[in-house]
């Protein structure tokens, strides 16, 4: 008998390197031969990957900071009702990039929503639902920044330092909190930092497929 | 010295007469040499009104009733924020098609979303900010139905008859319990319900102005 499918977040700022190392995650569950799905927030549907691009687009109107997380918070229902809560009851692993912790840091730390509105939101959204691993790639900020310098950088790539060291902060905050946080040390070489993600996801497998 | 600002809503469904009257409400406060802005919900920026074209497109993706709360409230706080609030703060009124009792009345009575749920949102995007004035047309609704027959539909406007009258009865106990809410019979023909809209408004403004 199969064991109960599992929810793995991918959490961090930009320039850690979350594709790189969910690339690998995606491997490992692949060579575990669990059945999964790969997803990602804002979006994971149609309608919030519109939801996501209204976000992220760099336009003229200053976005209220409520109006971000009530956004963020309706891509999330979507997704959380049409892709992940399915997948799991159907016995698929969901590996997700970015979650609500990233609300939490990026909403609350970088924007200064309260703690307890964001609580609020995630009390409606999915009072019943939270993953069961999550890994927090982190490093110091302007090591991040200095990797993302290259791209063309979206309305929150575009932030300053001081956004992202609140960003960094809240998410260290909750990673002290949650026991499903792991902490990987991504400014290691990447060759430790994916030593420490393996390390990690196949404890974490091993004692969900030994249930 | 002028006296504060009033924030007046109009509401009610489809087909029942909204933009007609507005521009009724509209000459009368240019008449009455009111500074005034006219808007409306879902919209009235920019972002909002990108919410709004998500929210009323026909899509094959169902949205599930909280993501489209959410956004409703998201283009919510986009709007009180940059628009309403300035405005009002300013001593400009504003006139604005539909607010948060339409949230109720779609997304609560029609959608099937707790009316605690929309509390909260309300809570978080505008506890100290209510309408001062809500004049709720009210029509039956196969009436109201076969006066959108013509038009093209939108996502809201192809519910079925069910769905309408939900809709109705939640506005009809929202304006029972809410003195701030004027009745207008708009079944009536179109010369009595603007008699009604013009003789509570003309009230209303003099009340405001005389304070």
């Amino acid at each position: 008998m199969s064991s109960a499918a599992r929810f793995i977040t991918l959490e961090g700022c930009e320039g850690v390197g979350k594709t790189t190392n969910a690339n690998l995650i995606e491997s490992i569950l692949l060579e575990a031969k669990l059945p999964f799905i790969r997803t990602r927030e804002p979006g994971g549907t149609p309608l919030a990957e519109s939801l996501r691009e209204l976000l992220i687009v760099k336009r003229s109107e200053k976005i209220h900071p409520l109006c971000e997380v009530l956004m963020v918070f309706a891509a999330r229902a979507q997704h959380v009702n049409e892709v992940i809560r399915p997948a799991l009851e159907s016995g698929i692993w969901v590996l997700c990039d970015r979650f609500t912790d990233a609300s939490f840091a990026y909403q609350g730390g970088g924007r200064g929503v309260e703690d307890v509105t964001i609580e609020q939101l995630e009390n409606i959204v999915h009072s019943d639902l939270q993953p069961d691993l999550t890994l927090y790639l982190d490093m110091p900020v302007d090591m991040a920044m200095s990797r993302i310098q290259a791209r063309e950088l979206d309305r929150f790539e575009e932030e300053q330092q001081t956004f992202f060291e609140k960003v960094r902060s809240a998410y260290l905050r909750r990673a002290e909190v949650h026991a499903r946080f792991h902490t990987i040390d991504a400014a290691q070489n990447l060759e430790n930092v994916q030593s420490d993600i393996r390390d990690c996801l196949l404890d974490f497998i091993q004692s969900a497929v030994s249930e």
